[in-house]
């Protein structure tokens, strides 16, 4: 049976979001996998409050990680220095389940480099993480123990060709440890 | 037995992160629970790379998680609209062992009116989620589907007090319930 992958990010804001997550899919498919994309889901949301609507999605999300072999998450930094913070509470929930996180960014950078600072200090007198990782070490903690992997590969968000050619980087590395 | 409180949050990256941990621990003790502060490990980081660094304090705080009851989560928007990832990461791995997820933020405000938006568009062209919460839905939903609860309580970030105040209502919370 083929085995299946969670794809994680912050695709699901795009308004290309549909349409980016149907072409990871056909490139999940292209190499035996079953990719599972949250806009898969049709829920009925009618009646709902705003809240409500957003615990049914939760929901679904916590379904389609049960039944996902691993997951392939896009770290690209959103809104800020960092990650999605939906997607990082993702990894965090499939690690607890011990499947292997597998990850892309297409900010080739440290996080430390991100951010103005001043002796490791940032403007807000926060301490600025300087492990030499993509984002919070947690993350990247999760991604190098659990045996997966993170793509870095050089390309701009708003460009859907590069997050599908960082996608298809990792997906040719999954296979190749299959 | 007393149970034990994850203590999560970007309070690490504070300058008196340590007094913060020690003060939020004994806010724990008087209520007759055990709190557990990242920066309690005492690791011995000697020889290592930074990217080992992380690695190891990676593994303490996984090692913390796994003893704790429960987690108290500092939710507070953190270098953007949205919470720390590292903390969005270990609501996520808890969720998944079945702990309870409790939070607070000192930001009231849901997370769409953080963020300038023309009809649920922000200037990058990225749709903002607007269910009526106070940050991703994924984090939303583990506080209420897992029973826990999420403490508005509005303060300054820099303020050591505001954050030990909006604390202790969760512990009332959690007293309350136990």
């Amino acid at each position: 049976m083929s085995q299946t992958i969670y794809l994680a990010g912050p695709d699901v804001f795009r308004r290309d979001a549909i349409e980016i997550g149907k072409a990871k899919q056909t490139l999940c498919t292209e190499q035996g996998f079953i990719g599972l994309f949250p806009l898969d889901n049709t829920l009925n949301l009618d009646g709902l409050t705003a809240y409500q609507q957003g615990l049914a999605i939760y929901d679904a999300n916590i379904e389609l990680m049960k039944e996902s072999d691993f997951i392939i998450a896009n770290m690209t930094p959103f809104r800020g220095p960092g990650m999605d913070q939906g997607t990082a509470f993702e990894m965090g929930y499939l690690t607890a389940l011990k499947k292997p996180i597998y990850a892309y960014t297409l900010n080739p950078e440290h996080y430390a480099g991100r951010i103005s600072h001043k002796n490791g200090w940032d403007s807000n007198g926060l301490q600025v993480e300087s492990f030499e990782m993509a984002d919070n070490l947690m993350l990247v903690g999760a991604i190098e123990k659990s045996g997966g992997q993170l793509i870095s590969h050089l390309g701009d968000d708003s460009n859907t060709q590069d997050h599908l050619d960082a996608f298809s980087k990792v997906l040719e590395c999954i296979s190749n440890t299959q």
